[in-house]
């Protein structure tokens, strides 16, 4: 399904009109295969992949872009939809297939497949259907794309991401969740609002497990270089502490709400996934929280986790972890974080 | 529901956080009302509207977005998805409501609401209650908005702009419907795939109805300059004319082929109203196939109709239509097109 | 100069050729003048002027982009090298004149203008020309828009804002000078170049005088979220006070450097402006170190005087003054610092 | 003088500030280095070289710049000027030196350094010392990046580009003079600029020599897919042909004119040859005008030389010459240019 293998032909007669109309210049050669396009693969044609491969189009991130999914109907409609508007955009490579093989030599391969859960259905079992599902899609990636980097949407993002890394056998900078990226920036976004900020002057992060147990990281706010807590006592605000709570789980609830209220979340996971794509492929070197190899960071060593921590994104995957002062509240709610995540694991027997 | 008119507050018992932060400096005065932001609102928050805004978002080319729909929930869902993402993008005012005076003073109306059709139902019924529906949505827009450009996505695009254009008593520049802009570039699409050129490289267009009678302009098709048809003759490549007209059917088949195959389409009709956006609100001067009162042009003197032209949009809309130069056997089939619209208009009653 | 009122006609002898390539819909009628398009003036062609205007045009911030220099063939030269990229760029309609007329109904206005020193001249006797050089410049800015917002570059920066404030009548939330918003990108730089991160990570300020007794404002410095001073101290890492001045005087050294390098600075200039540009009139709401009207800020009360401080900038021009707690030593420095530019109005008679 | 080798420290008495702000995840390892970062060296750092290196910059197109020039202060100076505004951008990595060595693996080299006419110097005699000057400067480009496209943009570019070509020994798809890019893009603002319309809507081309023998392709223009010459036989308004040579005069003293007026081109040069890196580098197979090997194209078959025909570009150099009909009179007068060049070769004794 590489691309239109489609159909029409301006001149079947006689020459082949490609070649007539370009003729190469004498002397040339081929381009060297060291010098190879970026490529990204987005497994899994949902509405949280196609977000993702949308925004990365637009943004003009990528010389290639490759969908994957099991569904060939649906993977071939949005691969059209997409070429339909080549005219609109600078050029890309778009293709789309059900064999992995098209996803050979990728910079960045983004899974966002998972199995959806079936009424009735335990989250364990659920997980493990998962799980299943990752032994069918991490292996091929690994094989067509030895150099490639993992990044892993699908949920629960901090164990599945472990057991990307579990089945890749890759080093641990080449395998990273989305985890707490976007929860950060709707973190960012309810304390813009409220002061009527823009969300970009506005540090704020969200770590731990990307869900009920992820851990705000109040004493590190700042607005526009101001440090908001300090800000407030020096200002002799009294703010209670379940007023900060409240604006949390509003982040926490924020996801639930949107699938409560449209079926599923969509753009702010595109735009998330899209700013960690540009990170990592343009050698950005930012900052973004999300989930990785855990393990000595904060206290946690109790086994080896993923949870989302301040990391340092650039060509080479993950290239640090910011060494953020954490309160011993903070540092507390993070080490149950990944207790809440390891208990997973365990249940899981991995 | 304007923007998130949430809940959370930092500072709930005495100052408020917000003029805490900020000063105005002495002396300040208000902003000028002449000085308004560019206001973009979309009417319909389905698959369509939402590419649409999306793709608006991503590329910056609104200081406000507005999303009107009928459903609350879907609505609210929509809205807060979008701002979740205010992190990655420079900072844009969404808003949403079920009340249409949220879109007051708009630059550009974006119209994408439409009528399902029912099993078993004709397709004039379901035209005659989308005429039924633009009545409650176009004099809103315009009371809210009497200088903004209305711009028509509802299908079928040729009579709803007409209805549109009636409806508001607009003069025609300000009544514009996305026509075949789409159409044009699945059509450059297609030739670019087959001579592995950039789309933007080439010059094609189909115009007429958006529909199966559209007409392909194959006399004025170029690429990187080349004129194609002469090309062939000069290169003696034989061609077929089976084969020229393969490719328009593909076009045409094109929106039908999608649609089989993901259940709708979005985004390449998201990209193509970004595109007429752009060129209407930052003055482009750019020559797009979309849909105008074709009365006067090329021999269509039958009565008051719109239609897809080559027409150059700017800040006052439409600002002319190209004379490009059609061939007997075209704008033979161009009026054609236009009789096929002017039926549905008699059928209608209007 | 209006353009290339040039010289060229396709058709001289019969039709004239543009209304014959475009013909007007029926029943159109002229965008309302309320819709104007997005227009920037930028006053002075020199090295600083052209490097601002230039970078505008890249980074598409306006609709009009118009040149005022009072050397017609510099002047003229400049405009068509910029018009003649026309082809690589979205379109933005280029003028250039001699005469202020030019500049009417301007959202934006730059001053880049400024009298260069005479061997021997006193800098008092240079600031004196200068402020006569901005009687002839800003009355017809106003003259000609009054509704503009009123930006200085020219140097000394903070005192030649005061004077078009004073000269303006406008109110001081339209009148900003470019401060030390520069000034702070060098110090994000140098911090960021040291520890290896992206600039865009680390917040950090200088305020106070464009100049030899600015102020950098280390205690609210963070990267990544990450406060630096309470983490070397949590690190028990060794720092000693030269180290960091040692920093904030290479800030202070570095447009001497680049000038004694180069013979001028541009480049930096030319984007920390525009970045201003787009804040302002994208209404981003973005915090800016900019010379603003500091009466009544952290103890400032001698006198009406302008320096810079972290202001938020949006449509309105300076929406506010953010409340940045400083150290009893910074306040005390940024006091020095107004009096630097106080003694120096002091001594202008102004 | 790689980056800011610069001189501060935050922590000189005990740890690595840098080593203790990031720590490595465990199990980490190095990226390959078959993954490298889009590399663009600029050679020579005039006002045509700086032009360029800051559109690159500023369009995003390159993770490292390197410039290279004789004069290490002015390198310095144009380097630290570029790095001082990293707060406003997107990170790239900028580095300057007087040696080759800091161009190593770049993925794009251009060069535009040349010397200077000296006062009653002929025209051969600066010649002479331009092929000494690229007998210095072509070597070690291939020695450290072998598999590098070269751009050249130093002046007579046709010669130079040649020149360049047998020093490099590469193959002729990667050696290419940024040719008539320029000149087309003057044509199609001239021709746009009296329409009134989009200088993207206008297709035009200028080939041939770089200079007063090019050739303005009159047959192959075309505004919004309207072939301009059968418009106006069609429209029947009279036109002359010293009329439309009149416009191709324009083009060729576009760049005399701005010279004498402002004392060299910059602006439109830096975006003819930004546009070129965009798609080489991005595989964009967009077709240009450029220089290239014409030796069998058109009838030119009297020796090697470059002049410009539009070429598709892409990722791997030239990958193909458009096959445009030309006129009798088209290709008769191309020939004459080849013919110029051939004769400067000749002298050259080259």
């Amino acid at each position: 399904m590489e691309k239109s293998s489609s159909a029409s032909s301006l001149g079947p007669g006689g020459l082949d009109i490609s070649q007539a109309f370009f003729k190469p210049v004498s002397d040339a050669s081929p381009p060297s295969t060291s010098k190879r396009n970026t490529k990204i693969s987005v497994i899994g044609a949902g509405n949280v992949g196609m977000a993702i491969a949308q925004t990365i189009l637009t943004q003009d991130l990528a010389d290639e872009l490759v969908l994957v999914d099991a569904k060939p109907d649906k993977l071939r409609g949005e691969m059209l939809d997409l070429q339909h508007a080549a005219a609109f955009l600078p050029r890309t490579k778009i293709s789309a297939s059900t064999d992995y093989s098209v996803t050979a030599e990728s910079d960045l391969c983004i899974v966002t497949a998972g199995a959806r859960q079936i009424a009735g259905e335990s989250r364990l079992n659920l997980l493990q259907r998962n799980v299943a599902l990752f032994q069918k899609i991490v292996p091929p990636l690994v094989q067509y794309s030895p150099e490639t980097i993992l990044l892993i949407v699908s949920n629960p993002v901090d164990v599945l991401t472990y057991v990307a890394w579990k089945l890749s056998g890759f080093p641990s900078n080449r395998v990273i969740g989305s985890g707490t990226n976007l929860d950060s920036s709707r973190f960012r976004f309810l304390i813009a609002d409220h002061l009527d900020v823009n969300a970009q002057d506005v540090q704020a992060y969200i770590v731990g497990e990307h869900g009920d147990s992820s851990v705000a990281l109040w004493s590190s706010i700042s607005v526009g270089g101001v440090p908001i807590l300090s800000f407030l006592q020096n200002q002799q605000i009294t703010y209670e502490k379940e007023t900060l709570e409240s604006i949390h789980k509003e982040v926490i609830g924020g996801a639930y709400e949107v699938i409560n209220l449209k079926g599923y979340t969509s753009w702010a996971i595109g735009y998330s996934v899209a700013s960690l794509a540009r990170s990592l492929l343009r050698d950005q070197r930012r900052i973004h929280p999300v989930s990785v190899l855990a393990k000595g960071f904060y206290g946690i060593n109790g086994g080896e986790l993923f949870l989302s921590l301040p990391a340092q994104l650039g060509r080479g995957g993950v290239l640090g972890i910011t060494n953020v002062h954490l309160t011993d509240e903070e540092s507390g709610r993070l080490r149950d974080s990944a207790n809440t995540i390891l208990q997973v694991q365990t249940q899981l027997g991995i």
